[in-house]
């Protein structure tokens, strides 16, 4: 059994409104210091395969269901 | 500059209907070793300080605005 964590932003190219609106509140908070955040989605899933074929498997389902390829990069890691 | 990262979750014991769904979905597609997905959401934040006084700023961020401590959980990890 793997446990495999997937990370899905927006490309660097694409605004991202969602958190644009959350570094705006931050900043009427007062924090300052905060000068951007951007806002993806995460993913963690157990798959009952070896660490390499669970990669493989979840870059396949990262590709069709996770993300939108046209708007959206992932990063997929092993935990353990 | 840091560069600190925020991983929102549920907390175990709260359902994750989006995540059942999505493991659903993987199961019509065929990946019978897909054993569970829990959904999440990932904030990538700029700061301008240094690390350690960002983890302790975006750790108040996170528990006023990014997560929902009656129901979600979060983990606070700096990049660069």
């Amino acid at each position: 059994m793997s446990k495999v964590e997937v990370y899905v932003t927006y490309k660097k190219s694409i605004l991202d409104p969602q958190g644009q609106a959350i570094t705006a509140a931050t900043q009427k908070l007062g924090y300052a210091e905060i000068k951007d955040i951007r806002v993806g989605k995460y993913f963690e899933i157990e798959v009952d395969a070896t660490a390499e074929e669970s990669v493989s498997k979840v870059e396949e389902i990262a590709e069709k269901l996770l993300a939108n390829p046209n708007m959206e990069t992932y990063k997929v890691e092993v935990v353990d």
